[in-house]
């Protein structure tokens, strides 16, 4: 591929199902020209109660499935898959692949006055210390506490997002969270900034809450524009320049239940998607 | 194989995950002398949230892996496969294949009064009808009302079942259903007899709760003797018989997460298990 051709190529963006979106929902923000190809693995989530063999098992289908559709690059936008299979996949993929776990650490320690940082996540990504590491690595000064919610997604899956049940599901998981003295906590999963307004109220104003969707997003913009791959876009009027937003051709993929997730998506993206296509990535 | 080597070959039991050993234990406790190969397919577990075709792909690789330990029968143990998938594989297998709808169903209509039924389920097991369909073939005049509780399973999967959150995703769901005059309530996912206590104090002693986990066992139990194909364990001192519960063999396996399986497992069912094996069920 030429590097023109590669400007215009779409990032290929993938989860375990419609948590990912928080993510592409940056990206449109941030990069509003790029074009993108979402994978959702709606057949095999949740990821965050799996093993890391089959992560990676799924992870490498994913970026099969993707590099079918030309993508200058892959955004894993999945923390479990990040924490437990980007190691391994990016080694063996020609084109580069990014998770969420380093642009988070890096956000909370930057964030992060008293060095004391929460973070919450699947069980998975608790378990595998990989927020904890990486965060150690950048400021080996830095105290990490992690906590597994695994309800958090549920809830959200389910439509519980807003509702008083979430409330007092906060409470049992980030009680002690709350009495640990952090400053700044990560929200390791991609479905919690769904959760983050009660969340952000239950935990008080305090304690600073960072979104790896937001820095992923940024660190994207850079890695691209370093590449020389970013894609210009048409030219736009420096007045209207803000509210530009979601310019580029996205594609949606799932491994199952298509209509499901195109509801979910239309909720929650600043851009109404038309078709969601189902695909067996088994095959892949 | 001749009908003595029948006798003594396992029941084949498969759920997408955990639920399906609320069915093992009936099993355990009224036909105690059959042996049994339980299969969990924990990677790929909720199936109430996914497709048909899906769900019959998952229960014709299921079928495959548990006739490769020659099972003499095989219990569908988990009502949404019932549901989607009975039907297909029943016609495709040279072994008796059941589910749990029927004797669900015939146990709400063998209980109800006023002819007014309420099933509770998966999203897929609502959708389907099926309960509704099998009722109203064995009772035109029942009314059924459906109610799908998709939290229900993440809640008792994430160790929530006596916890005072479940008691308000119970009022969430179930208040409609309290309010309709039903008499009888199908607890139409094997998860949901876990919550049975909470539910049953939530709705009140005038509906009666069906758990088909009872019922199928009972079932099961006539069609071996109508096949002349059951166990029948070693002699057994008739006034110690009461006492008689898991005398047989038993083997475990899941698609992944062995360790959180047995653990789970382990509390619940009246007997120990020791070894739990991880399969690739895609390979089937």
């Amino acid at each position: 591929m030429s590097i023109d051709n590669k400007r215009t190529a779409p990032i290929g963006v993938f989860d375990s199902g419609v948590g990912g979106l928080t993510v592409t929902r940056e990206i449109m923000r941030q990069l509003p020209d790029e074009n993108m190809v979402y994978f959702g693995d709606t057949a095999r989530v949740p990821y965050g109660s799996k093993s890391r063999d089959n992560i990676i098992r799924y992870s490498r289908q994913i970026i099969r499935f993707l590099k079918t559709r030309d993508v200058k690059a892959i955004v894993i936008a999945c923390n479990t898959a990040s924490a437990l299979a980007l190691d391994v996949v990016k080694k063996e993929t020609d084109i580069p692949v990014m998770g969420v776990i380093v642009p988070g650490a890096r956000a909370a320690v930057q964030a992060t006055s008293n060095k004391k940082v929460g973070v919450i996540g699947t069980e998975a990504t608790i378990r595998s210390k990989m927020y904890s590491r990486t965060i150690r690595e950048m400021d080996p000064d830095v105290e990490v506490i992690g906590k597994p919610c695994p309800l958090f997604v549920p809830l959200v899956e389910e439509g519980f997002a807003k509702h008083r049940i979430s409330e007092e599901v906060i409470d049992y998981y980030l009680a002690s969270m709350k009495e640990s003295g952090i400053d700044t906590m990560i929200l390791g999963c991609t479905h919690y900034p769904l959760l983050r307004s009660k969340i952000m109220k239950y935990l008080g104003e305090e304690i600073r809450l960072v979104n790896p969707a937001y820095e992923t997003a940024m660190e994207l913009k850079v890695l691209l524009k370093e590449l020389g791959i970013q894609n210009v876009g048409k030219d736009i009027d420096p007045d209207k320049q803000e509210e530009s937003c979601a310019n580029g051709s996205y594609e949606f993929y799932v491994s199952d239940a298509a209509d499901k997730f195109k509801h979910f998506a239309n909720s929650i993206l600043p851009y109404d998607i038309r078709t969601t296509q189902q695909i067996n990535i088994e095959e892949y």
